[in-house]
C-alpha cells in the first residue's frame, strides 16, 4: 500500500472528533429552531420530519458548508441556513429512497425507516415537506441571518442547492440507481450514477459554503474540486464498509448491497482497486486545498478520516 | 337567488376563452423552453415529468400569477418563471396525491396517472423534479427574464412559493385530507384543509405576480384577498362539480369524492347552501378588486365564470 504522506492522520493537529462534535451540536441546534415541533392540525408530518432528521445524523453536508464559508474568509453563520437546508434536503433523499416503490428498506441508522413508523403517505409528505422547506430556509430573509447577507449570493446558493438536488442531480442519480438494479452497468455508468446520486450535494454544500462566504472564483472552484474527490471517495469507502464492515457500529445489516444487485465498486473493481480508488480521491481532495492556509484543516481532515471510517 | 350585479357575466367586454386560451398557449411555451425532453441517461424521470406537466391543464395558477403583475403595473415577462414555477408545483402535488399510498388515482384529467404509466418509484421522483426544478426555475440569474428582476424580490417570491407548498401550506392541507378520510371532521376542519391545499397556491401565485411585477403593499394584500376568496369558490364549485358535472367534459368519473368518504362542501352544507357560498365568495373576490382598473378584468372574469364552469 502507497503510504502518500497526505493521507496518514498524524500530522494533523486538529482535534478532528471534538471540531466534528462541536459542530454537529451547532447544526442540531440551529435544525431545532428552523423546524421545531408542531401542536398545529398537521402535526403528525412535522413529526415525521422530524423523526428523520433528528436520527442521528452525522450533519456531514453542513459541516463542510460551514466551513468553507470560513475558509474563503467568510463566517459559519453566513452559511449557516444553507448548511441546514443541505441537511434537509439530504433527509428528504433518504426517506423517498428508503420508500416501499424505491429501496424497500425497513431499517436506517438502527431505527425502523420513516415509512415504517408514520405509513408511506405520511413518510412521502414528510419527504416533501423537508425538500419545500429547505428552499423556504434559504430564500427568506426573515429567518436566521439571511438578511445580512446579499440577495445575490442567497439566490446563487439556492441554485445551487437546486441545480444539485434536481434532475442533473440528484434525481438522476436516483434514477439511474434504480435502473441499474435490473441490467448490467459498466464503471462509466456507476460513477455517473454516484456523482449525480451523493457527489452532486457534497459538492454543492461546498460551493455553497464558498459562495455564501464571499469567496471568490479561484477559491470556489478549488472547493468545488475537493467535494467532488471526497464525494466519489465517500461513495467507494460506502461500498466497502458495506461489505467489510461491523454491522453493529453501522446500524444496518452488511452485505446489503450485494443483496439487491447494487452495481458497487468493489462488485466491479475488486476490494484492492476500491481501495486504491478511494485513497486515490482522498489525495486528489487534500490536493485541491493546496492554496488555503489552517482554516482548510478540518477539510482536509475529513477527507483523509474517509480512509479509516468505521460507520 | 340574488343576481348581484357582480356575478352576472353580460357587463365584461373581454373575451374570457380567448384571452385564456392566448396565456394558456404562452404558458406552455415557456413551460417546453424551461422542462424540455431530455436524452440523458436520465431521461425517462424527465419523460414522466412531462407527461403530467403537458396533460392539458388549465394553467390557472400561471395566469393568474402573470395576469397580477400586469394589474399592479409590472409585465408578464417578470413573472414568468414564476409562472412556470407554479405550475410545475401544482403538477408535482398532483403526481404525489395520486399515488397508491395516497388517493390511489387511475385517471388524471382522462388520461392513465404517471404512476399508472411510469411505475411509482419514477412517478414520486418525477414529482420531487418538479418540485426541486420549480425553485431552481425561479433562483437561477440565467433563466429567462430573472435577471432583469430584483434580487430582493425574486427571494421574496421563492419565500412565497415556499411557505404556499410547504408545512404552513398545501403539505398540511393534503396531511389533514389524508386524515379526515378515516375520522369525523367539521366545517371549519374542511375550510382549513382547503385553504392549505389548494387556496395557498392559488393565492400564492397572486402575491408573487404582485411582488415581481413592483406592486405596492396595498396592491398586493388587494390581490392576495381576491387569491382567498378565488380559492375556496374554487374548491366549492369543484366539489359541486363532482357530484353535478359531465363525467366527459371533466375526464374523470362523478362522484368520485362520495366514493371515497372525502368531506365535500356540499356533503357538509347541501348543494343549495354551497353554491350560495360559491357565489359570495366569487362577490368578495370581485370586491377586492374595486381599486384596480381594467386591466384586471380578467380576474374579475375568472371569478365569475367559476359559477358557470363545467370542469
Amino acid at each position: 500500500m502507497n503510504h502518500h504522506a497526505s493521507t496518514t492522520s498524524h500530522h494533523a493537529s486538529l482535534d478532528l472528533k471534538a471540531f466534528l462534535e462541536a459542530q454537529r451540536q451547532r447544526v442540531d441546534a440551529a435544525l431545532e429552531r428552523f423546524l421545531p415541533a408542531s401542536d398545529s392540525l398537521e402535526k403528525t408530518v412535522v413529526e415525521a420530519a422530524r423523526y428523520s432528521l433528528f436520527a442521528g445524523g452525522k450533519r456531514l453536508r453542513p459541516i463542510l458548508c460551514l466551513t468553507a464559508a470560513e475558509v474563503v474568509g467568510g463566517t459559519a453563520d453566513e452559511a449557516l441556513t444553507a448548511a441546514c437546508a443541505l441537511e434537509m434536503v439530504h433527509t428528504y433523499s433518504l426517506i423517498h429512497d428508503d420508500l416501499p416503490a424505491m429501496d424497500d428498506d425497513d431499517l436506517r441508522r438502527g431505527r425502523p425507516t420513516n415509512h415504517k413508523v408514520y405509513g408511506e403517505a405520511v413518510a412521502i409528505l414528510a419527504g416533501d415537506l423537508l425538500l419545500t422547506e429547505a428552499f423556504g430556509l434559504l430564500a427568506d430573509p426573515r429567518i436566521g441571518s439571511n438578511a445580512a447577507v446579499a440577495a445575490e449570493r442567497r439566490l446563487r446558493a439556492l441554485t445551487i442547492l437546486a441545480r444539485a438536488s434536481g434532475m442533473q442531480g440528484m434525481i438522476a442519480g436516483q434514477v439511474i440507481d434504480l435502473e441499474s438494479e435490473t441490467r448490467e452497468v459498466d464503471l462509466a455508468t456507476v460513477e455517473y450514477m454516484h456523482i449525480h446520486k451523493t457527489g452532486a450535494l457534497i459538492s454543492a454544500s461546498l460551493e455553497m459554503g464558498a459562495v455564501l462566504g464571499g469567496g471568490n472564483d479561484q477559491q470556489i472552484q478549488a472547493l468545488v474540486q475537493y467535494g467532488r474527490h471526497l464525494g466519489l471517495a465517500f461513495q467507494i469507502t460506502d461500498d466497502l464498509l458495506d461489505i467489510e464492515g461491523d454491522p453493529d457500529v453501522m446500524g444496518k445489516p452488511s452485505g446489503s448491497d450485494v443483496a439487491k444487485n447494487k452495481k458497487t465498486y468493489p462488485a466491479l473493481l475488486g476490494l484492492a482497486r476500491s481501495r486504491e480508488m478511494a485513497r486515490k480521491h482522498v489525495d486528489r481532495a487534500v490536493d485541491a486545498l493546496k492554496t488555503f492556509d489552517e482554516k482548510a484543516e478540518p477539510l482536509r481532515a475529513i477527507a483523509r478520516y474517509l480512509l479509516e471510517r468505521k460507520a
